[in-house]
């Protein structure tokens, strides 16, 4: 096996330290963000729940009519060889596939062959004991936010006013309807049921979030897919932020309004019940 | 002056051939899109309505919070080398600025500059004889179609259905209300009168469309800038295709529907003022 590194990057089967890392300006990628992504948990460079993370990037590639030829198997001994190549016991690997190289019509090119980038680097878990605030903003992505494509203007300016509001993250609404998160679902607990957005065009339907639906059924959790409302997402009894490295990361402030506390107990079962099946998935010992 | 060539890219002050041109994996063009874009008609090595093309790309970098450090001046000389070396005498030339090359999060890096792409090549003038056939897709764009970002995928894919049904262009409506097409603005001739969509978010302010409302000024044809419907589009006198390549391309044919015909004089009208407009801008003795 090659040294290992502090991160690695990987372009159509060249690896390379991702701050070295170049392709061509003629990836489609570059000029119309055309094309798909992922991002994994690696844990002692194991893959968490890859199976549903491929599920997720074709069901993307398809919508998209992107063809990529390599198979699962093809895909994950690439990406497999990436997370080997990283020192660190715990990363997050990205992976995006774009349509192809050519110059640049925005129409299909003929003859252009799907481009794999992949990214990889250490990144905790997020700390999951803090209540944490949010702040708020209309929704004005576009009708297919169940694809995760490279179009991310809409998150990158959210992500921004979140942080400039001292916030972890944004909660984007319709006509003061909740969908998600700038990049990441919102769970609520409201009178012991878990409610959250139903996995439309409106929402990316989280691995992490379809995870905690799951588990709050073993713990016999009612759960609700209705869209809730910011009037009640202000009545929340818990609120819940989810994705690949946030396993449920509590809400206690929208902006300055102190919200949520009111279930903690049921909170803290479902956190520690996603951990558990989390490293039980891994095949790892459970650290929490 | 360097060698002439057939096309010319620059990234952050290196020259080379399109095809050639490479950019680091993090600039967040790549993986979020998170930048902006121009294209600029050359001849003879002039640009046309440049100025407006840069009040346009500043209203861009506002929207996104991009922080640009080139004068207009200094952008300007830039784009002036990279057109001054392609031989063609009637070059489309693309610049593109994204937010900078950082690791990928979502908010804005600290310390990351804009980085700035230039793509110039020969590109050929639309024939506006003949009359063309569109498609109709339904408008699931951002809230933000004002913004010249490169979030692309929606034009990409309808651009894609346009060519597959035999179409030039594909138009795009809101609950029956035309907006814009795939990477153009449609004007309508009706009764004597142009209509087109007024300049709100839901389309891109055309270069191109706003010298044809002008011009029609001058010609004494009233200007009515209200969004029209689908069945308007299907009864109207004469419908137009504009944009930085496509000055006033005609409409015969909505899908297999014949469309228009009607007000061909008035078309044509317009059309001659817009090339007589755009050599005379340019300070070119005019060919069409």
């Amino acid at each position: 096996m090659a040294e290992t590194m502090e991160n690695i990057g990987y372009y159509n089967g060249t690896f390379a330290p991702i701050e070295k890392l170049m392709l061509p300006a003629l990836d489609r990628g570059v000029y119309f963000g055309d094309g798909v992504y992922e991002a994994l948990r690696v844990e002692q460079h194991r893959f968490f729940a890859l199976n549903e993370h491929l599920a997720r990037f074709r069901a993307s590639l398809a919508f998209l009519r992107i063809d990529f030829p390599l198979t699962d198997e093809a895909l994950t001994a690439i990406l497999q060889e990436a997370a080997d190549r990283v020192d660190s016991d715990s990363q997050q690997l990205y992976f995006q596939v774009t349509r192809g190289t050519a110059m640049r019509t925005h129409s299909f090119p003929e003859h252009a062959s799907a481009n794999l980038m992949i990214l990889s680097r250490a990144v905790p878990l997020a700390d999951l004991s803090e209540y944490r605030r949010v702040t708020v903003l209309p929704d004005t992505r576009w009708g297919h936010c169940n694809i995760k494509s490279l179009n991310l203007i809409p998150s990158v300016l959210a992500a921004q006013a979140a942080k400039e509001r001292g916030c972890s993250e944004a909660v984007f609404h319709r006509d003061g309807i909740v969908s998600e998160c700038s990049s990441s679902n919102l769970l609520m607990l409201k009178n012991g049921v878990l409610h959250t957005a139903p996995a439309d065009e409106r929402i990316l339907p989280g691995v992490t979030r379809a995870h905690f639906l799951m588990l709050a059924g073993r713990l016999n959790i009612p759960v609700e897919e209705t869209a809730f409302s910011l009037a009640q997402m202000m009545d929340a009894d818990e609120l819940m932020i989810t994705s690949t490295s946030v396993h449920g990361v509590p809400v206690g402030f929208v902006d300055d309004a102190p919200v949520c506390g009111r279930d903690s107990a049921r909170l803290r079962r479902l956190q520690k019940a996603y951990r558990d099946y989390f490293w039980d998935e891994l095949g790892i010992a459970a650290r929490v």
